[in-house]
């Protein structure tokens, strides 16, 4: 490690990153691991002081206290991410680092920022020259040490300049980097939010999960650890079931009783998740998992109320001896639930990406997404590998729910869930995600849904007008048009041409 | 009737209208009815003419061919709605109408407007001593023949003015008229987008009870239309329960059989419902009735999709006779559902409004709410009524279903709502709406939700931090604080402070 400040005769740095946070500092001495000496800079420079003198201590790294000496320590063309908090932040150090670059250096961001953001920056600096990347990364602080997923996107000439150092630093899954090149403009971070909405919704599952062997088997936490454990050796073999597994049997050392027991249950939802699922309304694509799983912590977030409800409001409620009998039995039902819902919820995802292809003009590839997703990142698991066969197998996969593998893994997981649902709806144990889950599958493999009667009272009330199923026709009802009936007798036939309700 | 193109000596017009479409129309109407004198005005002038010639006929209407006519044939101040497209339309005809203006002057958008243009609207004009009211309107092309529900807010000074025609052509309720001031800016529009996403809940409720009628039941339409008559005398009576009975007893002339079975079933939702869905995602509550009924009309808009699915995609299905054996409890068991995510469904919507008022700074009266939805509108109903009781007693009451009234049919309902959730779901028929409603009452009644596990997770992965629930603190997890663990023994003790994943 060595400080910058003073400009150096010639540039030693590969990589410059802004933001000393834990994700910038456990990147920074990942890349420096692998090599390459890493320029860093942090607005509040003592901890850039403290970083050299601690952390990065011994490694190739140097350390500045200004942005100009931040790109003056830089080859070029010049790499430099931003891990700064996603908003007003990216663009003021956009803008303090833009006087001292030139023409094909690169700006990374590698924050959590919204895409239409990351859409404007890339067109912002692509009339100056610069090329700008936005890049999902995750992985949490350790990912971010050992090996994160990076879903990079942007301007793609930076690719190439870039390409080396993003796939050495992340993660690997069957020797293969969890990094490609996802698109243009915005991509990256577009599919970084849909990855944190599944991320959102995977979460939500597993305390769904938690929630029922708490409140329906009366199982310990010891005693769920160990499901989990289980089920960390099967199909849902992931992270998050390898560190819910961990959490419940971690004790709180002054007690022995496990601290998870004694964290507030409220959880803030202001993020990524909710960007998924005002997008997936935007794009008209029904990603209800997600949406309940961001409602759920809007709900969870109400903590005073919820805790005067429970003094006024009825229902079952399991006070005395678990009902269960069979414990093999409603521990398997509850991991086929777990592991259909989560197909749903990827199904939904993948659906919501092939819409914002074709809405927003990207090529996305559904494999390689699933690929970047398999490792390092938050929801890395085993399933995902099963993706990335499925769209390698067929990359023009109508719906991930098609395929053979997830077909018969549905099939197969069907009745388990549809029994695991209906147990917690009858003793009074809220399963949003597993039941929005059901409801959609059942939704999709409808051929014929009631919304014929909605269109129905659309007409009736509004004169919306409708059109008429296919070799359903007759002279009152014709095919191939709006048709208003006049369902009243009463009223005009003016039918609302410029006017919505 | 009579043209009013040269400028008259004296005006005569009490209200001037702009937008000659079905509800233009009918409010054109309804008003001259109450012996205002209408001036109207048509981009399509032709439409002016037609009208006139037709059904303004000897009524005082009073037709012109531009805007300046239309301003110059009206009483000072000067009171003109715009019932034009929502958008560019309704800040073009402002900017036409502008030069011929004067202070104190009144230009009131009766469209389905996004608030946050109202709010603008009411801001720009206020500067020029215009005087913006954004209304909402509600009743359909019959409503507003006959009476509509009317929903006005904006510059507070416009009120006194208006009062009296839009009270007189209003619907009545009781005596009452269902109209009243809303509140300051975009609140108007706000209170008619809450109302249009109940709207989408409640018809999506119905089609539920439909469509499980139907396949579960295997009732024909004619039964399934008594069943709704039914409901219309008891808790359920309401103009969309009503419709529906006589929907599915109206048959096509040439072959007598019900239209509603030749509807193409699939619905648009680029409308109100998903601006609810997103502001309930905005402002963090779990508006979860509104979210399914939105995400239920996207999944019926992918037909094809479903079609595909319906021969790959296995599940139950009662294909033979029905399976119920009570068709009596089987149908009050349905009502109870429906009536029970009825109320949970109004519950989400006054939490909404609550917070909106909160964080909009907004004063909203819930019950004046309640009382202008209770007639003329879509959702009039008599649960409406409860409501509005509800309200006039306990203006600030925390949640509706705190109400005695409420707590105690909703404890009534649950336990044929309980089973007819757990029926559809063995069954594989989709009841989105009835299971989201029913899994949002277990959550709020839940004094603990498991997000305690979640943010466990999430200071596992990303050192995120968590606060420590009332009276479990220790010494090693102190409470009124956030505290990070460092759960794996590894990593850094680096908190996320300024990255969010």
């Amino acid at each position: 490690m060595s400080t910058g400040d003073s400009k150096p005769s010639e540039p030693k740095g590969d990589f410059g990153l802004i933001g000393l946070a834990v994700m910038g500092q456990n990147l920074i001495l990942n890349a420096a691991d692998h090599g390459y000496t890493v320029v860093c800079y942090n607005r509040t420079t003592s901890k850039v002081d403290h970083f050299l003198a601690n952390e990065a201590k011994g490694k190739p790294i140097i350390g500045v206290h200004s942005v100009q000496a931040l790109v003056e320590n830089l080859k070029r063309p010049r790499k430099i991410m931003l891990l700064v908090k996603a908003g007003d932040a990216v663009d003021n150090f956009i803008n303090q680092l833009l006087p001292f670059l030139e023409k094909g250096d690169i700006v990374i961001d590698g924050g959590n920022s919204h895409f239409p953001d990351s859409n404007r920056r890339f067109a912002e600096l692509k009339e100056k020259g610069i090329l700008f990347v936005g890049t999902g990364v995750s992985g949490g602080e350790e990912g971010a040490r050992t090996g994160p997923s990076l879903m990079p996107g942007g301007n793609e000439a930076a690719w190439p300049e870039i390409k080396g150092i993003f796939q050495d630093i992340a993660a690997k899954s069957d020797g293969e980097p969890c990094c490609d090149w996802v698109g243009d403009a915005g991509a990256g971070h577009y599919v970084k939010m849909v990855h944190n909405g599944i991320e959102y919704g995977d979460m939500q599952l597993i305390c769904e999960a938690y929630d029922v062997m708490k409140r329906v088997g009366k199982f310990t936490d010891k005693e769920i650890a160990d499901v989990f454990a289980t089920w960390n050796n099967g199909v849902l073999d992931s992270f998050l079931i390898e560190i819910t597994r961990d959490i419940l049997n971690f004790n709180d050392p002054t007690d022995n009783t496990p601290v998870v027991e004694k964290i507030l249950d409220t959880a803030g939802q202001k993020g990524t998740g909710k960007w998924t699922a005002v997008n997936a309304l935007d794009l008209g694509i029904p990603v209800t998992l997600i949406g309940e799983a961001v409602f759920s912590r809007c709900l969870s977030a109400l903590k005073d109320e919820r805790v005067k409800a429970s003094t006024i409001l009825q229902g079952p409620e399991v006070s005395g001896e678990s009902p269960v009998k069979d414990k093999q039995k409603f521990v398997d039902d509850l991991e086929q639930a777990l592991y259909a819902s989560k197909i749903i919820s990827y199904a939904q995802g993948f659906m919501l990406m092939n819409q914002a292809a074709k809405d927003y003009g990207w090529k996305l590839n559904n494999a390689g997404i699933a690929l970047m997703w398999r490792g390092g990142c938050i929801i890395r698991s085993v399933f995902l590998k099963e993706i990335t066969a499925a769209y390698r197998e067929n990359p023009h996969l109508d719906n991930l729910l098609f395929h053979p593998f997830f077909k018969d893994a549905i099939t197969k997981a069907q009745s388990g869930w549809r029994s695991s649902v209906a147990h917690a709806i009858t003793y009074g144990v809220p399963t949003p995600a597993f039941s929005t889950a059901l409801a959609f599958y059942d939704g999709l493999r409808s051929e014929k849904l009631p919304a014929n009667l909605l269109q129905a009272q659309r007409d009736y009330f509004g004169a919306h007008t409708f059109q008429v199923a296919k070799g359903k026709g007759t002279e009152f009802l014709p095919e191939n048009q709006w048709v208003h009936v006049n369902w009243t007798g009463r009223g005009g036939n003016v039918s609302a041409t410029t006017y919505d309700a």
